[in-house]
This record gives C-alpha cells, sequence and structure tokens, in this order.
C-alpha cells in the first residue's frame, strides 16, 4: 500500500532555532516538526523543506513534505502538530494531500525572500529582534534600488556568495528586487528559484553600502562582475530575514 | 528659577502593563517612566500622557512631558530612560525641550488609533498577541467601510462608549476611519481630537459585525443615531489597538 505525502504550509520565528535543518543537540524546526509528527502518529519521518533558512532567519511561509503509512484527515495534521510545536513559536498555516512526485524543495519554481531594516534612531519595543536596526543615515532607497537592478538576471553571484555554499554553480537568475519603505521600515524583496549560501544577506549588506553613498549604484554591477566575496558589503544579520513566499 | 519642561516620544508593548496611568500595586507605563527619571535625576515628577492608553493597548507612538529643576540634555534623558525602563519594552525615540505651556494630553490636535485584525485560519507565530485573530469568514472591507463612513463628523457617540466614561460630553468629532488590507491583515485607522472610554474598540468590534455581513452599513447609522450601547457590537480586545499618531 502506497503512503500518503503531506503538504504543510508554515511559519515560525527563527530567533531561538539553529535553522530549519537538523543539528545534533540543537533545536531545528525540522526536527520540531519531526517530534511533533511522532507523538501524535508514532511514525518516524522525514520533513523536507522548501527552504533550509539559517539561524534566526523567520519564514512566514516555509513549505515542507513528508509521507505517512496511516492516513490521516490533513485537518487533523495540522492540529495536532500546532498543538505539540505550541512552545517552539511555529504554527502550522496549512496542511494538504499532494501527489507523491511533489517535493517542497525540488518543485520549487520562485522563492522570495523579504529583509526588514528599521531607519531611525531608537530600536523597536514593538518590533524588538524582528528588524535589522540602521541608526543613521537614513538610506537612500531609489539609489538602492537602482543598485539592485544590476543584479537582475542570470549571473555569476560569487560575490554574494558565503563560505560553506554547497551550490554545484555560482550561476543563478535573480528574478526581481523590489525596496519600499513604510515610515521607519525599509522592505527588500528578492525573487529567485534558488540562491547560494547566505546571497539575500550579502546583497542586503552591499546594497546598504549604496544607501549610505558610500558606494555609487553603479558599483553594485562593478562588483557582481569581479566575482570576488571580498569586494562586496558585510552579511547582515539574519533577524531582519523572512523566507516570505514559495512558488511551485 | 523657572523648570524646564521635556517632551517624550515613545513606543511600548502593552501587554504586560495596566495601562497608560498609574495603580496601586500594579505595572503601568507611567509609573515606569517616572521611577526611571527619579533613578536618573533624583527628581520625582509627575508624567504627563497624551492618551491613557488602556491594560493591553500598545503605543508606536505615546506622547508625554513632565518638567525638571535641573537642566539636562534632551538626549541624556531619553539615552537614561532607555536604559533604566530596558525590561519593560518601553523605547524613547525622542526627548525635546518644549515651551511651559505645552502639555502632552491638553495642547492635542488629533489623535490617531491603529486597529490590527489578522484574518485567516491559524494564529501568527511572528506576530503573536499584536493583532486580532478573526478566523472566518474573510471580512468584507468594503462594506466595513461604508459603515464606517456614517460615523464620520460631529456626532454623539453614545451608542460606542463603554461604562466608566469621564468624558463631560458624548459628543465627538470623528475625523476620519480608513480600513485597507495587506495579505491577512486588515488595518483600520481612526482619527479624532478625543474618544470616548473605549470608543475605537467599540466601533471596532461593530464593523466587524458589517465585515461579516451580519448588519449592512448602514446599521451603523442606526446605531448612532440609537445612543444605545446595547444596539452596537462587543468591545475588541486590547492586543490588537495601537496609539498611532498624535498631532499637535
Amino acid at each position: 500500500m502506497s503512503k500518503t505525502r503531506y503538504k504543510l504550509i508554515l511559519e515560525y520565528v527563527g530567533t531561538n532555532f539553529c535553522g530549519w535543518q537538523k543539528q545534533k543537540d540543537k533545536m531545528s524546526v525540522q526536527f520540531e516538526l519531526e517530534k511533533a509528527i511522532a507523538i501524535f502518529t508514532k511514525e518516524l519521518v522525514n520533513v523536507f523543506g522548501a527552504s533550509r533558512t539559517d539561524s534566526g532567519v523567520h519564514a512566514y511561509c516555509q513549505v515542507a513534505h513528508f509521507e505517512l503509512e496511516k492516513f490521516y484527515d490533513p485537518y487533523k495534521i495540522k492540529t495536532a502538530i500546532n498543538h505539540y510545536v505550541k512552545p517552539e513559536k511555529i504554527v502550522i498555516l496549512e496542511c494538504t494531500i499532494v501527489e507523491n512526485n511533489f517535493h517542497a524543495r525540488f518543485s520549487v519554481e520562485q522563492k522570495e525572500y523579504l529583509y526588514k531594516i528599521l531607519n531611525r534612531n531608537s530600536p523597536s519595543a514593538i518590533d524588538s529582534g524582528q528588524k535589522y536596526l540602521i541608526k543613521y543615515p537614513i538610506l537612500d532607497i531609489e539609489n538602492m534600488q537602482s543598485g539592485a537592478n544590476y543584479l537582475i538576471g542570470k549571473h555569476d553571484f560569487s560575490a554574494f556568495k558565503a563560505k560553506g555554499c554547497q551550490s554545484k554553480s555560482p550561476i543563478k537568475t535573480l528574478d526581481s528586487i523590489h525596496i519600499e519603505k513604510f515610515n521607519d521600515t525599509i522592505h527588500i524583496h528578492v525573487k529567485a528559484k534558488s540562491f547560494l549560501y547566505k546571497m539575500v544577506r550579502n546583497i542586503v549588506g552591499t546594497l546598504i553600502l549604496v544607501g549610505k553613498n558610500k558606494y555609487p549604484p553603479y558599483k553594485m554591477q562593478q562588483i557582481l562582475l569581479s566575482k570576488n566575496r571580498n569586494n562586496a558589503g558585510p552579511t547582515v544579520p539574519a533577524l531582519g530575514l523572512y523566507l516570505f513566499k514559495i512558488r511551485y
């Protein structure tokens, strides 16, 4: 008898996790889900995630899949996981049955990340730990957008790749970067089918230098073409990064 | 020698406070500020707030004033209060010196409140405790806006007044109500020079009945004209309410 494959859409606060992926003696989102499913079903499963978010990275919309021998109503699975993971700041938004050829990671058409910057003098009481604080100067988001536009398309992104990247090729296709501002908060939305290790955080870190007018916008293209990580800006902290949307 | 009057703009998470106003044996925003100022200056002061937010109500932008015998650089006051209130989820955004006729409460020209509703099946991991969750149905915000428009202007708002209201008159002038939606979140912005006790939360509770199509939009006018609290909807929880802006 064939197993049933379930797809989860979930939200989480990344602050207290070592990231999506299981690591010995650390609290990961993947392990918390597998533990909750095991308590409920008595089956030990592997949960596959669309994105292996790093330590501290949040998700408004992570997608995962797993298989079970016994059939359960997907709504019951959603309710049960939400019950057992409760203290861990994970919420299952949806659980549905999918075809057995659906793969949370390999079937992805596009991933969207959001980076949140708080650009003002004081930290926030309400959003504390959920936005990257840049006290001064006021970032020039028009220049940041102009700089970002040089990265759109298919390129060798080695200049924005962190050490330890397991990707076979540094060539990726960046679909869009869209920068907007609401009061004191800057949102940077980045879309691509896949990314190199810490690529979003390295791009944002470099765009911030453009926003501070330390680099002119066209410098983004020079850095890209140099393929040299040393020419790009610093990696911004994980606390401002959100996995925002997965498209299949 | 005359005292120096300082104006504060501050942000806070209302969850663990009994509200703005001091109450015996309870933790209030007002008391935490007075305590921090006393530690720093050794002066016992009264801090006056623009709005006496209720227990659980948050503020992106509360305004307060107080006076000190000794002169301090306002930046130092800001830094010192932020240091001493740290664990209490209060952040001073600005401290400036103002004329001695400025009064945080009596000089107000307009206050703006924001009410946040999360309108989806599941609670949020990221915004937990900061939005009012309405699981179903999807609220009809066009009807809510139409209903809200009946309240704009100068009216007797007795139908939306909670017991214990200390206002001399139930007549208030509502400047605007603006309802907008971002993904799963509904924002209701309400502006007026002053409000009756729990007026915003009672208006929102009634608009939700319109959003659920339990009431047609014009019912808002009938309720208003009835001047009877029993005809309006329930008071929505404090956790979704934010003091958003004070205009002088």
